[in-house]
């Protein structure tokens, strides 16, 4: 039985190429006891990734050169020697940009097919979710009545950040890339405000959308958006910091050189991941899956087939040519 | 009756200098029903100063052209047509860079004479004391066991911050510019460990001094001291801002490019102001004076005599040219 894998070649300075990456194919060796054998059915593809990258302490330690490139999935057991997973099951884990993949089980758990479309679980029911749900509601704090902003609207994160926070009875502004995206976020999500950065100025524009300050601003993206966001804080604000993906395939990073603006507005910036909350996931997934259920939390997923296409696809992330949570296939949901 | 006023010149880039102040001697009015009429003895020289020079909005409207400097003062009442003030009464408020101030009593508050030395309600019992009262205790909430990091570590906030930690239980490192200061904060102040950052490599010596991590950092200086403690954050770390002198005088402001650390940390960084504590400004004089009175903490002042040398006096606040407290004496304790 061939795998097809992608491994980490060498790393990148910019954005990763052809050349960071080596596709091979190899033997699935046999299963060891307490092993099972996963046919991976979707990736998820994550601006984090390009963290994972780098060779510096993080979250989560580096992909090494050579190592398969580390993704989130979901698949289906195709073999077990392991006491809680049977052949069949679909699972949700972190098995890697590869078809097949071994597992001890540890980080593994399983999905209901057929309660949800499988894509969901790597999106709004999934960790880009789980990131919105916590990060909102627990760094974000948002109050009813309070104007919240978010970027990387139109995304996997920032789509569920503006839901919940309209469902929390917020006023809701997004900034996402171009006419499309702003109108997704508007018409289809019920945003109150949308915010074009590729066309708008986005100084001016927060300060149009935002006439009283932003009490949550939520970032996705970093860089100048960052600054701008931060310059329009009101008093007692609460930045939580997401992600920085304009920033992610920079060699030198820019700092928000208006951050002083946290004590003229007495705000906090806080960071956080998502995986700190693993206990919690359960909790998050049946509130999101009610909201959905009651059609009130809409999820859209942008699926490109092929695991050779890898390569190629995780550049959607960084150019933004994409709407929703980007996702590979690289296998058919039912054999 | 004449008196020597420091005015607003014109709004300096970069350093203040001669051109910035007019110096100015003016009649003292008449008094109206409801006002009292002060004698400035101390004024206080903050870093603060500089941003108030600044025509941005902020925590207070900044100085306009032709107005009186913006200072606080202790100063003792030689008129009075306000019902809560008599002449003789000594008191502490915002009477500006001055001999003589007419006030209305609003933010002007008694301060007992012979309690504690008169410059002491300019320096721990006054501004810069509830700054590291509160900015370490409600937001850097540093806990016993802690690592807590303080630049500015000799001056009149950061000397009390690094006290006060100790006198929570924590180990406590601090930054500062020379060996005499460095000298200082260890062997009399009692901090556990001195960096001086005009001679050694911030980068490493905080390595070094921090093995396990920031806990808290109470910042004074913003610049690449942020920046290099923000590298060495330890998992949910504070970070107090309470100023950034290192910038105050640079016409760009240097971000902290390396802000992703707090999303790696699950870190916070928190900006406040001591003038949101003002209702509780008797509780802290109270616990820091037992403190004084039982000789576990400590405060020094540094004094220049003249309200013309105000202009150069400044200065030393920018190029560390002092030892605690920078205070400008105008005037005699007693007549």
């Amino acid at each position: 039985m061939t795998n097809t894998q992608i491994l980490l070649a060498q790393r990148p300075t910019g954005l990763p190429d052809a050349s960071t990456w080596n596709i091979v194919e190899t033997e699935v060796p046999e299963l060891q006891d307490g092993q099972l054998l996963i046919r991976s059915i979707y990736i998820s593809l994550d601006p984090a990734m390009r963290g994972w990258l780098r060779d510096v302490r993080s979250y989560l330690p580096p992909v090494q050169i050579g190592e398969v490139m580390r993704a989130g999935a979901v698949g289906q057991v195709v073999a077990s020697k392991h006491p809680d997973f049977a052949e069949g099951d679909y699972v949700n884990g972190w098995t890697g940009v590869q078809q097949y993949a071994i597992s001890d089980g540890s980080m593994l758990y399983k999905v209901q097919k057929g309660l949800a479309p499988m894509p969901t679980y790597l999106s709004t029911l999934g960790m880009p979710g789980f990131t919105a749900f916590f990060g909102l509601l627990r760094v974000g704090k948002p109050v009813e009545g309070d104007t919240v902003l978010v970027s990387g609207a139109a995304g996997a994160v920032g789509s569920v950040v503006g839901q919940i926070a309209k469902l929390k009875g917020c006023r809701v502004v997004g900034i996402a890339g171009g006419p499309e995206k702003c109108k997704y976020i508007k018409e289809t999500l019920g945003f109150d405000e949308a915010i074009d950065y590729k066309n708008e100025n986005i100084v001016e524009a927060i300060k149009r959308t935002c006439p009283k300050g932003i009490n949550v601003y939520f970032d996705n993206v970093g860089g100048e958006i960052l600054e701008a966001a931060l310059g329009r804080l009101a008093f007692g604000a609460r930045v939580a910091i997401c992600g920085a993906i304009s920033q992610y395939n920079s060699t030198e990073i820019k700092g928000p050189a208006n951050y002083l603006s946290l004590l003229v507005n007495r705000a906090s910036m806080e960071g956080f991941v998502v995986i700190d909350y693993t206990k919690e996931y359960g909790t998050a997934a049946r509130e999101m899956g009610t909201w959905m259920a009651e059609g009130k939390l809409k999820t859209k997923e942008f699926i490109v087939d092929g695991i050779e296409n890898f390569p190629t696809a995780l550049l959607r992330l960084f150019n933004g040519d994409k709407l929703g949570k980007l996702i590979l296939k690289v296998g058919e949901e039912e054999l």
